[in-house]
């Protein structure tokens, strides 16, 4: 019996007790983007710094200027075994809308499902859940070893879901601290739940706020109709002009940089045969939307979008209001590929904007993340030590895809700490991440975990 | 001293306690529109109810299939007077945004303004504020006289604000008991705090409510954008297209049986010399938006308009959220002229929408009231008496002028009742009517009130 085998029955063993840590880290609404949660989120953070000292790692909580980010430290056997960056997060997305949820979103709850049972829970997967499986995997080596078998820092943020904007300062200010060899994430997801993947590429986010002020005060709108700006009028006047009739965005320089998809990455990305029709069919849809004549994945891994996330002004109340409201506001995330840069989609929806509303209107804008799209590096030992953890713990190969998502602090773990990132994730489609009812399936949470102590063997004897 | 004169000394010397019963009335939140306040707007219906029957009407609550009506009788002094119907409505719009009242919309405060006293509250002019004008008019009467000079019906609605859905087939109903030879309305404006007006023609309105589904669920935008439907990105293109470039609205037969004005009255509203530009200035505008080319009063009064009240959907919270959201809403308010078909442009609205959205958008429509633009008869004894009551008041003629607003019900006391209306109305431009920190002149309020004495004396021996 190998050490990893060992390491592995261990985590079988003692698989109970691990998912009952996730579900207690659920319980925590650590939603950063509410100030209200400010304080859950500290305790999120010191749940998962707890955890870490209790596996033999020096683990402390480093305030930034918005929530605390868990940083620890584990020596390792010594000698010449690489030194890994485990990075994740313990934030989640707001849980809205509340009514939409079947149980409780911070009220974890196991159900059945094709695949077996499921969690429930805002964070089920995205974060807590892959966190807490290299949290179990490293349990497993603790327990059935007495140590970890790589020298390893641990960062857990708190504010992936809102940009990363305090903690990739943080990271620029600990790049010291927080150097390594190489860097693992899972934050991503898996192909099928049979089929391991690992992703090649992330696209990157701005994300900003509009809001067009008009008049000084909401007006009736028998009085001023005819007469006054309407803000929301305005707003959906410009907003409707983000595409145009073939999906592509309109804003000016927008596609500056974005580079047509290698021959040999569409062929694969063919090769994989995704379903749109199925995934559509999923959550209700049957026509693609975006741009017209590209094949579905690379519309989704290597194409920029333009969503807006929430949109809101006037009187939502039951029944009428006459009102010409005084303003209205918009999110909008724009999704960005490698070669795009954030800053320039930023100003270029600004004057964009600018360029779309009546002289009356004031337009004030928020910039609430700003960052690239990224390629991985797809040639290192360490990549083929993830292939080979995930071949056998799978017994398929992993696929390589790309990511429709963004994580914002990849961008400064490439360029301030000079790191490879490993993007090794286990949530699956239909897992209703950023949605209500968000899931995680326990066995994508088992595999998962095994997956993260299989590639600590590996890396271990590399 | 003239009858007139005696009762126009008693409600002088009362004026006090007329000004208090208006502001107790303020108090009662009788928000029509919202299920939540179905109580305050019965006690709001009470309160009026119980001032009838303290002036000698025999006054009763009436149920329809929504909140009740006030109707009252008085039968004045026998004889061939004429039988007057007053109307007026006890229910409020939406107080929101609350965060914008200096002081709370319930809690009437008086404070000073440039015409002296004002008095603040939902529901300071309209319509509790106006119909406790001719409530103090009868009280004088009554005290001074110990009756009325006319026979009088009062009725008062609890819907004007939600478009009188139940209360019209109500006055159907009750069309004999409610017929009279001439009805008064005080729910318009003056042209200045000197000058009298009487409102010559009323905007309809059709109000609708949309809803576009897209996914069965909320979507992760980095996940699915960029493939699934976007219902707010849907919605804005879709709203966005309401009005062409020269501000004319988009929607197919929109503009049918839309008559262009009179000269004589064209000019007539030129010749009242309307500053548009500091109309728009008080609210902190500048520019006009409507229809190119058409003056001020005319794009006010004469032509129809496409408001945007109200539009939600997806995120709104602090932050970010980067979410594809189920489903997204807007309010629409369309204020019409005489001539147009209230139920045609709805169906024009939803012909316009199906145009614009994509294959898999599901559109849901509510009509919340739909009423037709109202021309007034210039032409009658009644209308000569009201222009010699201002012109005695104010010491100066009465204006006629349009009115941009609605009052849903004329068109049925016009049609099934057969009667002229009166629209005598004492608000100000600057009331803040449907919106925050409405305001009502304590001046305005007592010259209206001096003005339905007056005018209760002209007719009463007409």
């Amino acid at each position: 019996m190998t050490t990893t085998d060992k390491v592995l029955a261990q985590l079988d063993a003692h698989f109970p007790a691990a998912q009952a840590r996730w579900m207690d880290w659920l319980r925590i609404p650590s939603v950063s983007a509410q100030p209200a949660h400010a304080a859950d989120c500290r305790a999120a953070a010191e749940h998962a710094r707890a955890e870490l000292e209790a596996l033999g790692f020096t683990a402390t909580l480093r305030e930034t200027a918005g929530h605390p980010a868990v940083v620890a430290h584990h020596p390792g056997p010594g000698g010449d075994v690489p030194h890994l960056l485990y990075y994740g997060h313990y934030d989640v997305q707001p849980p809205d809308p509340l009514e939409l949820w079947d149980t409780p979103p911070f009220e974890p709850t196991e159900r059945d499902g094709p695949n077996g049972r499921r969690v429930y829970a805002r964070g089920a997967v995205d974060d807590k859940g892959q966190v807490s499986m290299w949290l179990a995997a490293f349990r497993a080596w603790h327990e059935a070893t007495g140590g970890m078998p790589c020298r390893i820092t641990a960062v857990i943020e708190g504010e992936e879901e809102t940009g990363s904007v305090n903690f990739k300062p943080f990271v620029k200010a600990a790049r010291d601290e927080l150097r390594a060899d190489v860097c693992i994430i899972s934050d991503t997801g898996m192909w099928d739940a049979d089929t391991p993947a690992i992703s090649a590429s992330l696209r990157g986010m701005t994300y900003m706020e509009v809001t067009l002020k008009a008049a000084s005060r909401d007006l009736h709108s028998g009085m001023y109709g005819g007469s006054a700006l309407n803000p929301i009028n305005a707003l959906t006047r410009a907003l409707g002009e983000l595409h145009d009739a073939t999906g592509r965005i309109n804003i000016p320089g927008f596609y500056d940089g974005v580079r047509d998809i290698a021959a040999g990455k569409a062929n694969q990305w063919a090769s994989l045969g995704f379903d749109e029709a199925k995934y559509l069919d999923d959550i209700g849809l049957s026509v693609p939307v975006g741009e017209q004549g590209l094949p579905a994945l690379v519309r989704m891994w290597a194409r920029p979008t333009a969503d807006i996330c929430g949109i809101w002004g006037g009187y939502s109340g039951p029944g009428t209001k006459t009102v010409i409201a005084a303003q209205a506001s918009a999110k909008v995330s724009f999704r960005l590929v490698p070669g795009q840069d954030p800053d320039a989609v930023a100003e270029g929806f600004r004057q964009f904007m600018q360029a779309r509303v009546p002289a009356d209107a004031k337009l004030e804008f928020t910039v609430f993340g700003a960052g690239a799209g990224l390629e991985m590096s797809l040639d290192s030992p360490y990549m083929r030590a993830a292939q080979a953890a995930l071949a056998e713990e799978y017994g398929r190969p992993a696929v390589m895809i790309g990511c429709g998502g963004s994580i914002p602090v990849v961008e400064t773990i490439q360029g301030e700490l000079g790191l490879d990132c490993l993007l090794i994730g286990f949530g699956l489609n239909g897992d209703n991440v950023h949605s209500p009812n968000e899931k995680f399936d326990v066995r994508c949470f088992r595999q998962g975990a095994r997956s993260h102590a299989r590639l600590l063997g590996k890396l271990g004897s590399m």
